[in-house]
This record gives structure tokens, sequence and C-alpha cells, in this order.
């Protein structure tokens, strides 16, 4: 009934993110075959593209489309997922004397996190591509926003979480009409759950960075960013990093910008933070050289589910974006986090989830410690709505 | 620190809705005088103005500043509300041999309904006009929109909601910071006990029509669906009614339009279908002549807390929009909604509020009936998220 309307995305390979090996981008990929690491879109990106290619009446993210890997319309599965508000936070700028704090607010999205994203494009991709069902290893958001995409895409969906997790995520799940498993552990034992149950990749496992596409959807914040401060970027961001898709997107997003010419060549990059738990930082304790990677860290439960990830499969991704943009890690622990939910939520109105409680009580301490300074434009990353995670936080407030 | 920044509002005076007397926008005001009836603003709109005012570059229902009765920028007090997308139910419409089935997804809104757009106007408009507190009787997601705003416009806000009214409503109410007075009984029995509480008049009562801007915002709904729609309205709009200024609000959105041209004189407008509870119906019964009105109507609770909404003030209006739209009004049992929001969910990845459902087993209700015919457009309002109502339906997915 619908015909095929082709997109004009720039997609043309994809390509090993440790050694650079080139991979069709037209057929289904998993990790590298080359190095077992993910794989990346690349775009042709040197053919000139105006800024006036975005798609204006589109208030979603699918109004970057070029830059997407997406090939026809009618595989898009979309639920409305992207621009998200940028928000000015006068009265906490006032309260601590910043020139300018602003949060991009990702509770809005489908399934009330950033993680609508990435699945939106992966789910897509995945139907365009022919697979029927998919499995994926959560800490609680992504396995939502997977049950719900592949509900509205007719594709069977299984979402291994850990028992611990917050009954609101798991009912979700089953509204959507997904199979859900629970694991004793974190998300690295639903991981192994996930590689034992689909040994025959009966299933497409869409866990993070183990596909291609769904750090496409993630970095859309990046566009995002840039288009509401009017191609002019922040100074800091400090993003929630617990398996680090967002943070490389974006970065990647700004890289693909300045190849645009969207940025101007003399844009200079935000310094980038990547804030974990302290009772799960891997990335710090790489990061600080206390580990060499965090292959065999440990972590514990924290209230903020989304960053209890013990092992990170873009580990080095991650490093790199710190390394190249100068900027650091820190850990926040769960007392903290719950501090910056009350402060947000009675001076802005705002009922974040822990993860981006902890990047605003990072901000905090690094401006305490001088590494950011009062006149520094400051942007915090909320990756979701605190709605599912009441049961973390209950008569805290 | 910020200067005034005068925005191009075209409002000039507020009507009595019931007499058409004429009362002043530049001050504070409640019901009217004369009638004690809602207030509704009126505006200039013969004077040209274009679609091309539309401000493009917001995300937000501020995109449409002209028609709204915000007079200075620094008063707006938002958190990204409005311009939710319109989803296309594919899988619905076939399965239903549905020629257009649309549903606009209001739970993407801050605080996860669409009572965010009526409250950040009334409590911009409140901060305009010197308020330093505001109270309200609820029903749940209005206390929760309205504790939100207080806490960003740095105000005090007292929420009066019934004792049953699901934990996570009052939670969230308390993380913004607000006092939570519970009530036996249902929102009228609140607004008793805001009435007696506030005797005094010190904090400003946003009852639903009770001052003149909460349908302001709402009405941005109505401008929304045409915008996103190109201009061409849909046959047929069903909306869950409880309080009822959201079907005011678009149906008052669709007369300015005219008026102002973006609509096609010849514009046939919507058939406005409200959607009630079994359980509690007031409207239908007034409606279908079973009583002269509402005064004396006594409602049961529902699991969608939102239509246990038994005496109406905008109860006039509502009837109006059914006349003159040759609309209808529909009832449907909390089992019908249960079953209303397993298919969405299933079949199109959506986890709707209980009045969501209600509104698409209403739709299915008027096709069975032939009232509503399988080629037209039909549009499906979802008011919010489901996720504050787990509590309500748990464990029936």
């Amino acid at each position: 009934m619908e015909t095929s309307i082709a997109l004009a995305s720039r997609i043309h390979a994809l390509e090993c993110s440790a050694c650079g090996q080139s991979y069709s981008a037209f057929a289904l990929q998993r990790v590298s075959a080359c190095c077992q690491m993910p794989l990346l879109a690349v775009y042709d990106l040197h053919e000139p593209l105006s800024k006036a290619s975005i798609c204006q009446a589109e208030g979603s993210m699918w109004r970057y489309r070029e830059v997407l890997p997406l090939l026809h319309e009618e595989n898009r599965v979309s639920l409305g997922e992207g621009f998200t508000p940028l928000l000015t936070l006068g009265t906490l700028a006032s309260r601590y004397n910043l020139r300018s704090l602003v949060l991009k607010d990702e509770g809005q999205n489908p399934t009330g996190s950033f993680k609508a994203r990435g699945l939106s494009m992966a789910i897509s991709k995945a139907k365009e591509l022919g697979v029927r069902g998919c499995i994926v290893p959560t800490a609680g958001n992504a396995g939502v926003a997977m049950a719900a995409y592949c509900a509205k895409a007719g594709m069977q969906a299984v979402v291994a979480m850990p028992r611990h997790t917050p009954k609101a995520f798991k009912e979700e799940c089953y509204w959507y009409g997904a199979e859900v498993q629970l694991i004793d552990g974190l998300i690295n034992d639903c991981a192994a759950w996930v590689r034992q149950t689909n040994a025959n990749g009966e299933l497409l496992d869409v866990s993070t960075l183990k596909e291609p596409y769904r750090i496409e959807g993630k970095k859309t914040m990046g566009y995002e960013i840039a288009e509401q401060l009017n191609w002019k970027l922040p100074d800091v961001i400090l993003y929630p990093a617990g398996g680090g898709t967002g943070l490389i997107g974006i970065w990647k997003a700004f890289q693909e910008m300045k190849v645009l010419g969207w940025l101007a060549a003399e844009t200079k990059l935000p310094r980038m933070v990547a804030v974990q738990a302290s009772n799960c930082c891997p990335l710090i304790e790489t990061y600080t050289g206390r580990q060499a990677n965090a292959h065999h860290y440990v972590g514990k439960p924290t209230i903020a589910n989304g960053l209890a990830v013990p092992r990170p499969l873009g580990e080095p991704l991650m490093l790199e974006v710190l390394r190249e943009s100068r900027g650091t890690a820190v850990s926040i622990t769960d007392e903290q986090m719950v501090e910056g939910m009350r402060e947000l939520g009675r001076l802005e109105g705002l009922f974040v989830a822990p993860e981006g409680a902890a990047v605003w009580m990072a901000a905090r301490h690094l401006l305490h410690t001088g590494w950011l300074r009062a006149d520094e434009q400051i942007l915090l990353l909320n990756t979701g709505s605190a709605q599912k995670y009441l049961e973390n936080v209950e008569g805290q407030y």
C-alpha cells in the first residue's frame, strides 16, 4: 500500500572504530569482524549540504535525515523522539553565580528517556534490513524503549533486565507485549544471558554499540544542541555515561558538523565530562590509571540504574572523547544524586532521573575544584524522567 | 538583570463566556463578576497576521505567541511544553480498515500530561500579574503540573487531591516542594476544601476555568493540530473530557484561525467527541437529557483519574462545542480502557493513560454504530502517559 520514498541519506559505509576497516552500510552488521569492536557510520559530508536541508516541519530527531542512516521513509519506526527542549536554569544559575546554565531534557522523549532516539533508529534500520525480532540486555530504559519500538514495528522483543530494576521498567515492557527475563546481577550478567539465549543469532542483538545504529540516533542530541544554541556550542557538556553511546554520539555529531561547515572551522568544541556513579565507575578507574581497562571491573547497583554498566564496550571510544575534548570524568554518590534531584525539583520544577541529578552534582563539584568556571556556558544532559525511578528514592524528597 | 522584552501578543480583553461582558486583560481576574462564569481571552485578529509569524525555532506551544496572552518574555515560565508529536497509527488503522488514524501524544509534555500547557500559561500570567502563590483542586495531573511550574517560578504551591489518587502523583508534587492536601472524595470535594482554605483569596485559585489562562495554553493543541496537518483539519477529534478545558480550547483555536485566515473560510471544522468514564459521565447525562445540568451529579472514581470530574464549571461551553460541531459524547468503562491500553501498547508501542485509551475505545464504539465512518480522518487526543497510573492497572497488561 505504501510506496517507497527514498530519503536523502548520505550514508555510504560503516567503519571499524578500532582499525578503520570498511563494511557495507547496506547489509545487516553487528560488531566488526576484524576487531570485534563497534562499527560507526560514515557519510558523504564533503558534497555541500546546507543547514536549510534541516526539515523544520519535523519536530523530532528525523529533521536531520541527510546525516542519518535510514534509506526509505516507510521503514521509519517513530514515536516522535527527539528535538527535546533546552531549558535555561535561571534559579540555579543565580544561586551559584553562574553565567549560563542550560539543561537538555531528554525525559520528554517517548518512553521517558534518551533511549528512544537510539532504539527508534536501530529498530527502523532493523526493519529496513528485514529483521523479525530483537533482544537486548538493559539497565532499564533501553529495554523499555526497545519494547515500544518493536511493538510499533510489529517485531518480537526480548528484554533481559536486572531483577532489582524498579517495577515500573518491567511493567512498561509488559504493556508493549515484550518478553522480560529477570537476571540476578547487573547489565553485564544480562548480556551473558543474551549471548547464550541468542547463540544462534535468530534475534538481532541491539546491545549498546553491538549494532551500528543506536549511536546514530543518539548523535542527534549533538545536532540539536548546536541548532538550539544557534550553532554556537557551550563550553562544557556534562553527560551521565553508562554505556556511553550518547557521549560518543554527541562528539561524532560535532565532528560531522565541522566537516559540513555547520560549525565554523574555528569553533571550539566543548570539554566533555563523563559522569558516573560511585557504585559503578569503571571509566574513572581507567581514566585515573587505577586499572588498564574495565574488562574485569566489578560494579555495584546504584539508584541511577543507567549508570550500573561495569564493562562498557565503548570504553576506548569514551576515553578518546575525554582526551580529545580535554574533558574529565567524575563520580557521584547515590546520596548526592538525591540531593541534586531535590534541588532541581524545588528550584527548577524538574523531576529528573538520578542520572540527570548526578550530572548537576558533578557540575557543582567541578565548580568547587575550579575545573569549571562560573563564567563558562554549562550544559547538563538529563537522560530521563524520574517517574520510573520512584521506587529507588521513595520518600526522600 | 533581565530586560523587559515585549511580546507581540494581540490580546485586548477578557469576556464573560455567559453574557459577553468585557473585562480588563491587564489586571488579575478570576471568574466573571457578572455571571460567576469563565472569562475567555479575546484577541485582535482582524489585523493581518501571517502564518509566517509562527516562530519555527520554538519547538513548544510558545511558537504561537501573537495569539497567546503573555505580554513580556521575562515572565514566561516554561519547561518546554507543547508541540507534541502527531503519530500515525498504521497498525490499528489496518486492523480496523481505517483510512487515517492519528494520535496526538500529550504524554510527551513536561510532567507527562497535557496539563503542562495550561499551567505553564496560567503560572506565567500569574507571575506577570504579581501573584506569589497558587492553589488548585486536582484529579492528579493538573496538580503535578502546577507544582512544577510554581517551583520554576519560585511561587508557593498548594495542591488538593483525592486520597485515592495513585501515589506517583502525590510523590511528584512533593519533589517540587508543593504542599499536598489529601481529601476524601473527588475533585469537587477538593474544590470545596480549596474555597474554604483560601477564603481570603491569598493564593490564586487556578482551578479549571476559574482563571482565564489555562485554556489559552490548552488551545495551542488546536493550533498544533492544524499546523501539523498542513492546515487541513481531521473529520473527527475524540477528546477525553473531564473539566473540558482542552475541548473548549481546541474549538476556540479553530474559531480564531478562521478569523485569522489560517484556516480557509470553507474549512469544515471537525466533529468533536467528548469521551467520559462510565463511572463519571455528567456531560452525557445532560447531553442525553437525563438531567438539566451537572450541578448535582454524583460521580464515582475511575482508573482514568482525570475523568472523575462530576460537576465541571465548563459544562455549558462543552455542550456548545458538541452542538456547534455536530459532535457527540460517549462513555467508556474502566474495563474497556484497560483493553484499549493493551491494544495501543502492543500494536502501536504507546503506553497511554486510561483517558487516552478511552478515546480509542470510543472511536471503536462509534465506528461500530456507524456514527464514525472508516473513510474519515480520525484524530485521538491522548492526554497523558500511563506512568503515574501504573498503580491503577497493575498486572493487567
